[in-house]
């Protein structure tokens, strides 16, 4: 499939950029600043992984690299309305969003898919099993067939990355049983495998059809994300064995895949994590893994939020990246009470940009990436509102809280801290 | 003044509650937890102090209590309408915020206060030199009469505690003119306390008059919280000679007002601050203090959020509470934009107490005070929305976003993954 491999050459011309411009917190450039062998050596080892079918919009996901950020969007089996949903995804890529994941149940999957891939450049990713069961039509109905056919049918549409729940075991099943969880399963992914693999009362269809599975990403530089079934859903649910042993087994299913040419990130410690366990248990992630590309949903770290879920996954997610994570899932304002509309996924993938920036603040320090804000604060000095914005992840929502022609911001008036230094400080410097 | 001395009986009344409910999120009640005696220690160390006219909303704010939140309201030059902003602090209390700050500068300013002591009950706080600066007419007008009677003004009106920026001299202004800064001064009360001084040509009227201001308060129980004028308004402006010597003075000042009995928060390391270096800073800050209770506005660990700078400050101030930080200042969307609206409070209140909560989970674990949590886990395992609702700091806002009568959730109706679970796999335990 030509443009689907891994082009190096195409990626490192943005090499010796030294520009700084809002760009850069978005896009593949950040590659410029590491030498094509370190980058070579870095993908080699798993511990980064590229993803995007338009060269322009390719990104580097994994250790070293900008902190990503992923949106879900798709039909539910309640609201079903396709051109709503790609209208989500426009918003999504305007304001920042690195990926998108189409999580469609319902209506005119293919269809969606296929305006996805050709309107919207930003990498997609699936979840093969949703449809599968879409068209299927019930988890009685899924087979073995169906799910390899429905892979297939993704990689060659072209989508950039597809996400199996192929972490978790019978045994794991009957575990979870035992387990004082107060929420069971709460990915929606792994609860559809997992039910599959109950009914069929057969092993998880992703371990059984595993090797078929690679057979068909092999080559196509299609990243396999391995799912997260096991997240607690709970930040009262702490890390159990079912959690432990999920992260054991996506690590040993990546080497097996890396050794197939298949490049992979992990999903993990996603969900509802207290906060004062997070950095630990992202470490131990780390460790077990061998330090390959972490992505993680939320995670939220606390419940009372619920309908502001948007905040407290920022502020897990800043702590998850500044920890070790390399692309959060944006959660919106809607999480855990509804599907959420354009406006919801407009709060959700800001929340999770600044999330991610000051992630990268945590583990990186404040380097060339926080270049943005630096300008943005010499004009904050000079009240340049217009350059001011110019900087902001959202300059629209700036411009609307302070409309063009107000000269001073509404809060201090006359008394504004600045304009009085200038006045008696530091115009006496003159 | 009956009621305003401290009255450990009363605080300690609620000893030996056991049942948890949100209350104990916003209330004094976790005095219960303590015995009079540790708590009599923490205090007479001046590492918690008591702040509230209103017994029932009396809180304790230190090390060891769970962290509060403050709401800054109040006219402004450009803005004034004193019925809106009393209309603002009821918002602010009924969604849980723990003090308010009167930062009125234009208007009947007298009056707005006597009308939040009657109509709120939560501790009220007020800066004094923003009154005496409107009263003069202008910061060349303002002599130490008016300050000092302002200041008297605040405590026969029975505010809980009162704001002045005496952490700086002019050593520090002089110094400050050759600091690279990009912003420099950027607290309101600090510039205005900066400009008296310069204007004056004289020392900073608060280290002048801070015999006389400590004789005002001694035995009225007021709080004396001491500014932070010094504070960084870019997460460029690392901390430096002045923002260091403020935390030195005001530890000074703190040792001599506590003597004659005045209690004491610091304010400090708020404003802009890069998440790097935040948990050091912070810790230098309890160390040179000696772990005093630290207010702390913000901070905000990215400037490119503007717009939206109360995720931003979610963040940070979740990160600083769990490093330190006993009370923090919450920060709405219209930050550095525009004077906030009622539903901006909101917003803000809500992120802070988010922000607030997290960061306890950081510094104390999770203990009884999260049991809201767990019970909200439990009632969204079985799909009881309302019972849900009613531990959200947002029951309404979560309502809105869930209207009754829907039974499942927009985002995976049929498929959601507890009712997958509960036929599937939790079903056949039984």
């Amino acid at each position: 499939m030509p443009g689907r491999q891994l082009d190096l050459e195409i990626l490192l011309q943005s090499r010796g950029m030294v520009s700084i411009d809002r760009e850069r917190l978005v896009g593949i450039q950040e590659v410029g600043r590491l030498n094509g062998e370190k980058l070579h050596r870095l993908i080699k080892a798993g511990k980064v992984v590229i993803l995007g079918r338009d060269e322009k919009k390719r990104i580097a996901v994994g250790k070293g690299m900008t902190t990503k950020v992923n949106v879900n969007l798709g039909t539910s089996s309640v609201m079903c309305n396709e051109a709503g949903e790609l209208e989500k995804a426009r918003i999504a890529e305007i304001h920042g969003a690195d990926t998108i994941s189409d999580c469609s149940m319902t209506g005119d999957i293919d269809s969606l898919r296929a305006c996805l891939l050709h309107e919207i450049s930003i990498p997609l990713t699936t979840i093969p099993v949703y449809q599968a069961v879409a068209d299927a039509g019930s988890i009685e109905k899924v087979d073995d067939r169906c799910i390899l056919r429905t892979i297939q049918k993704h990689v060659d549409d072209g989508v950039d990355s597809i996400v199996i729940h192929a972490g978790f075991d019978r045994q794991a099943l009957e575990d979870l049983r035992e387990q004082r969880r107060i929420m069971g399963i709460v990915s929606k992914g792994g609860s559809l495998s997992a039910a599959i693999s109950l009914y069929q009362d057969a092993e998880n269809p992703f371990i059984r059809l595993l090797d078929d599975i690679l057979e068909i990403l092999a080559g196509t530089g299609v990243v396999l994300n391995l799912g997260n079934a096991m997240r607690s859903g709970s930040i009262h649910d702490f890390k159990d064995a079912p959690q432990h042993n999920e992260i054991v087994s996506n690590a040993k299913i990546a080497t097996r895949a890396n050794a197939k040419g298949v490049p992979v990130i992990i999903e993990g410690l996603g969900g509802h994590v207290n906060a004062y366990h997070l950095k630990e248990w992202l470490e131990d992630h780390d460790r077990i893994t061998g330090n390959r590309p972490l992505f993680v949903s939320g995670p939220i770290p606390t419940e009372i939020g619920v309908g502001h879920d948007h905040i407290s996954a920022a502020i897990g997610g800043a702590m998850a990246a500044g920890y070790g994570a390399d692309y959060l899932c944006a959660i919106t304002p809607a999480e855990h009470l509804a599907l959420p509309d354009k406006n919801h996924i407009k709060e959700g993938v800001i929340a999770a940009k600044i999330a991610a920036h000051v992630g990268d603040s945590i583990k990186h320090g404040i380097n060339a990436f926080f270049e943005p804000d630096k300008i943005l604060s010499k004009h904050r000095a000079s009240r340049a509102w217009d350059k001011q914005f110019a900087q902001a992840l959202d300059p629209e929502g700036a411009r609307e809280l302070h409309p063009p022609g107000n000269k001073d911001c509404s809060m201090c008036g006359k008394f504004c801290a600045i304009a009085l230094m200038e006045k008696y400080l530091f115009s006496k410097k003159d």
